[in-house]
């Protein structure tokens, strides 16, 4: 990549620094959506399909997602994280914080954001660990209720979604 | 502001996450570049003139930016930092961290990303009361050398700048 400067956050910015690209990794990293129909279909925002192709391209190509086909349906692609895109969890934290704090997000869609803010770093440490557990096949560090389903558990109740429906599937 | 979805992660995209946003308040936060000439002029990445002015004018909307006339000069303005901005500091510290790891930065554009990062949240409140001084006046709360100069002396050593120049003015 020819990038406009050796700054690292001015190289962040130039790889990331779009207005869809860590849309696409927070459904994946937060919502477990792993198909381009999943993307596509739940996304609150409405990203338009030539959008969504041409960046999870971008993501392929620089190392930040993976494909490989489905199990079930050979045409489908499953997209899985990478410890590159992994390692963003601290920047969406605090992408979630600033905006929780200085702009006007609904309440339902901010508790993910307040627990992991609140959490700290021995949080996002742990939500990275089972993020590597989802899409590297990492063994799972430590037992018990995931920081993902501590999340989803958390925006379910805020979104009063009861029963077998997922949060996962639903943000 | 209409805003896609009522996600905290998606409204801070949606207003700071395009190309040139984090760059411009980057200059103005660790550069104390502070008028339309400076930014412009010591642009590391070439921002176009027309990029900067709309930038600017988004950022004083927004309350990110406040502008005051150069007593100096009274045609010029200069650009200050709000609270709202200055409490960017911790994504731009994620922003570096990431790059850093995962791209190809120069080591002279590292240094100081790598000090706040190691620095933890702690530097990361000092380094914000130093702006608050700076930008609107607020009493410092810790005496001795401030983050800003930590971070300027040690990028002027990797770059080998010596004597009279600032880094604030040459990165």
């Amino acid at each position: 990549m020819k990038t406009r400067s050796g700054c690292p956050v001015n190289q962040t910015i130039e790889l990331i620094g779009d207005r869809w690209t860590m849309v696409i990794l927070r459904d994946i990293m937060f919502g477990n959506r792993r198909t381009f129909r999943e993307l596509l279909g739940n996304s609150l925002e409405g990203i338009a399909s030539n959008i969504l192709s041409a960046r999870l391209k971008m993501l392929l190509s620089e190392g930040l997602l993976t494909r490989k086909p489905d199990p079930g349906h050979k045409q489908k692609s499953i997209y899985s994280l990478t410890e590159k895109s992994i390692e963003l969890v601290p920047l969406m934290v605090q992408l979630g914080a600033w905006g929780r704090r200085h702009l006007s997000p609904t309440h339902e869609l901010s508790v993910r954001a307040e627990l992991l803010e609140n959490g700290g770093n021995e949080m996002w440490e742990r939500f990275q660990d089972d993020l590597r557990h989802i899409h590297l096949g990492h063994p799972r560090k430590t037992p018990g209720m995931t920081v993902l389903e501590l999340l989803d558990n958390a925006y379910r109740k805020a979104a009063g979604i009861t029963g077998q429906e997922t949060g996962q599937s639903a943000d």
